[in-house]
């Protein structure tokens, strides 16, 4: 039997789920005013802040659910991310354009893995 | 090598997955003629029914991918999702703007564990 | 310590990622200027490719999320995939309509369990 472990102290959702060696998470930027590229940039960011506190990294990211407010976004993200991700370790990637709430114009679905060694 | 488990019996969906410890299931509200407070309503309790029969309950959810038919009921989502969930044991929470199927008002997209303790 | 697999060799998204015996996939039509019919069979098609490439069949596929561009192919949609899943055997489902890039029509976010025994 496995223990699962939460981060975070909303009462609404958890910042972050652990299971099985896999950990779960959704990141809109904290800073919502920011234009697209600010918010995208942010969201990389907590992605940053939020793998070594669950003992993982860029290359054991595993999946990314990318919803966008507006697909034509996409140039964007896309010279972001591709600064962004690790050369060699991209993780499994889908993009969609889905209605966010307010002024949100991007949501991450993240999948990782935190007791494994990444290979390609 | 373990073993997966299905339930269900209809030929196009399975009801849930079960594989490596973990549950993967999605619910629609059983009576879309309902109201969106309705569907909402029904839909957690879906899951209530759904949790014992996998051995898992509410506080070993992992995540809920929730697609809302329309923004504006997030609100309402949120008012019967916060009596819902268990005080000190959410899951990760992602809430987002699709398209649905006939009067479908919101699918939810659940993950969660069946053979773990629940930490936080 | 498990190890984790990604095959394809883009510098921004991997084809498929296997961590704790479950792969995560996203397939969309190699070929988006076919029709929606066309897409969806060649989506299908691809992911028979890609099954016996990571050691999974039909019967293992956990989960698809299908993202269409136009809900009003959930008729073709079906159509194909009830001719494409197996026997007593099918995946946990959802169907949401999301904006799609380009002529894309179809977008399906597959996971399957790799190390498993089909049971039903």
């Amino acid at each position: 039997m496995s223990r699962i472990l939460r981060l975070g102290s909303s009462p609404r959702f958890a910042d972050v789920f652990i299971h099985g060696g896999t950990a779960f998470w959704v990141e809109v930027a904290n800073d919502t005013t920011l234009d697209t590229d600010g918010q995208i940039s942010q969201v990389l960011a907590q992605i940053d802040t939020t793998l070594p506190a669950i003992g993982s990294d860029r290359t054991k990211i595993l999946q990314v659910i990318i919803h966008l407010a507006d697909l034509s976004d996409g140039g964007t993200l896309d010279r972001l991310w591709d600064a962004w991700v690790p050369k060699g370790h991209p993780p499994v990637r889908a993009r969609v354009q889905s209605g966010l709430g307010g002024n949100c114009r991007v949501e991450m679905v993240v999948t990782a893995a935190v007791d494994a060694e990444s290979g390609s």
